[in-house]
């Protein structure tokens, strides 16, 4: 019998629920613990349990593979935070700005070591595989997000390098979920490559509709817009328009966010202007629409049943916020 | 045939050499070879193998766990740097002090995970087992300097917190690598537990010694004294001192390395001072000598011949700059 995907969700939370922390010394565990507890959608873990019992793989023994990416993910989000300087996190102060940077720092290690704490757990025979799949998507992140840094201080960062980010920073870790969960279940190599590309492309048909909606959004949803444009931050839509923009252009692109003279609401009305002019956002959208679609027949070719897919497809969707 | 202890250390270097890191992104990897690269006495990993050949196991098959124990040592020397903003690593510059703080994190998070990556190449058999040693140990070491670092704001530190905290902060590191390599090599758990005390209580004797050097060492062999007084650490000594003292000479002992009347000589000479009076100096060093005997004692209780255990015991002698 299969599962849903908000059961899993839900099995997912029951087994985060019960993970036993240690007390002392408090300031190592305790920003553990309020990491972890601060929500988030669980993705990864979700997406690794799916494609497990997709394989006909078992939901209970591939849960310490979910804790290990969960704990991952938190781990990333806090040694990110001292990086930005980020004081918010999920509405929440994060870590960094409640305990301070050594905290965030060491607890963040000890995340880390947690994760592979819990990895040690699956079954023996897989063990040897599924560690070398997280740590070379571990190192993957790590990759895409020193990458990030760079694109920070770099002059003509172009959409191939943009898109190597990206597919480091935030596809790794969903295709390394599914690859985790797939050889749980003793999915064939053809199959694992296969979800594998799932799984990258929608990560990446996921970041560029990120880097869409901080331009494009829906401010009566809630969402903020323009944050990427005011931070001066490589985004799709920005290396786009740089790559197509001649040079009057393209000074303006680079230094509205940093023109004091200017208010929050013209910087990103002026660079709007040009994202409008330049049509990068159709071909953010065109991108989008083409990731998602090879996402979906990476799908159809696995071996396996058609139904079987159902639950990725449906988390594939519901990623992207489509009803189809 | 068994090899020496310096032929292991040899030997050790030679795979280290061989170790392959990527080249790009170049922040994120330059600063791991820096500091692999940058000497050090490769103590943890050559317990590892020592260990493994006394045992009868084969010190090839034991190297990728050896690798990950050095790694790791140079991780937490990086993330120790930044959090104790440490500009001088082993008389050149840190990571911390050459690259920036977001560098050594993020280089120091990807050596963490290079740790796990050459673990688990280690024989499937053992790899859970391993795992589990090591993951354990790290998040000792972890704890350790968490305690650490609270005892720098701490009043009343007591010689018994002192003694836990550099159980996990120095030894864990030592008594995890020794473990490992008996656990590779199929030893008994009863020899196990033993050569985990050895290397605990050396750990501690190695520790305190390093801690009466700081204060007594001999300034001819370039040793430079009283850091650790001018820091006003918390050390077997101070901790110590502080039970022993009387209200007035607390004050002193508590205050004098932030009174900017006195000289960096006169401080160090007022502390010394006391702790001659309070008699800590003969202290430490029976309990250098006690945690010792112990550890040598342990190593005479294992099962296996007398004769397989001369290594170990050489280790150790070597450790404590000891002739006999």
């Amino acid at each position: 019998m299969t599962h849903t995907n908000s059961e899993i969700l839900e099995l997912f939370e029951g087994a985060l629920a019960q993970m036993q922390t240690p007390e002392e010394p408090e300031l190592l565990y305790a920003p553990i613990i309020y990491s972890m507890s601060g929500g988030g959608k669980r993705l990864r873990p979700v997406l690794l349990l799916i494609t497990t019992e997709a394989f006909g793989g078992d939901i209970e023994e591939a849960m310490p593979a979910a804790l290990a990416v969960e704990i991952f993910h938190n781990f990333t989000l806090l040694h990110d935070d001292i990086m930005d300087n980020a004081d918010v996190r999920r509405g929440k102060p994060s870590v960094f700005a409640k305990w301070g940077g050594n905290v965030a720092l060491l607890s963040g290690d000890a995340m880390l070591i947690t994760a592979y704490k819990h990895l040690a757990r699956v079954s023996p025979e897989v063990l040897p595989r599924v560690m070398t799949i997280f740590s070379d998507m571990a190192l993957e992140v790590c990759e895409g997000q020193q990458y990030d840094m760079d694109f920070e201080t770099m002059e003509g960062v172009l959409v191939e390098d943009y898109m190597q980010m990206i597919e480091r920073k935030t596809s790794a870790l969903l295709s390394g979920s599914a690859m985790i969960g797939a050889t749980m279940a003793g999915a064939s190599t053809n199959d694992i490559r296969k979800i594998y590309r799932f799984a990258t492309e929608l990560g990446i048909a996921f970041q560029l509709q990120d880097d869409v909606l901080d331009s494009y959004g829906d401010e009566a949803l809630g969402k903020k817009i323009g944050g990427d444009i005011l931070e001066g931050k490589q985004t799709f839509l920005m290396v786009q328009a740089m790559s197509r923009a001649d040079e009057r252009e393209r000074e303006v692109l680079r230094n509205t966010h940093r023109d004091s003279k200017l208010s929050n609401e013209e910087k990103i009305a002026r660079v709007k202007a040009l994202y409008d002019k330049l049509d990068v956002r159709r071909l953010a959208e065109q991108q989008i629409e083409l990731r998602f679609e090879r996402a979906l027949s990476a799908l159809a070719e696995l071996s396996i049943e058609k139904s079987r897919t159902a639950n990725l497809q449906e988390f594939a969707r519901n990623l992207m916020g489509r009803k189809k």
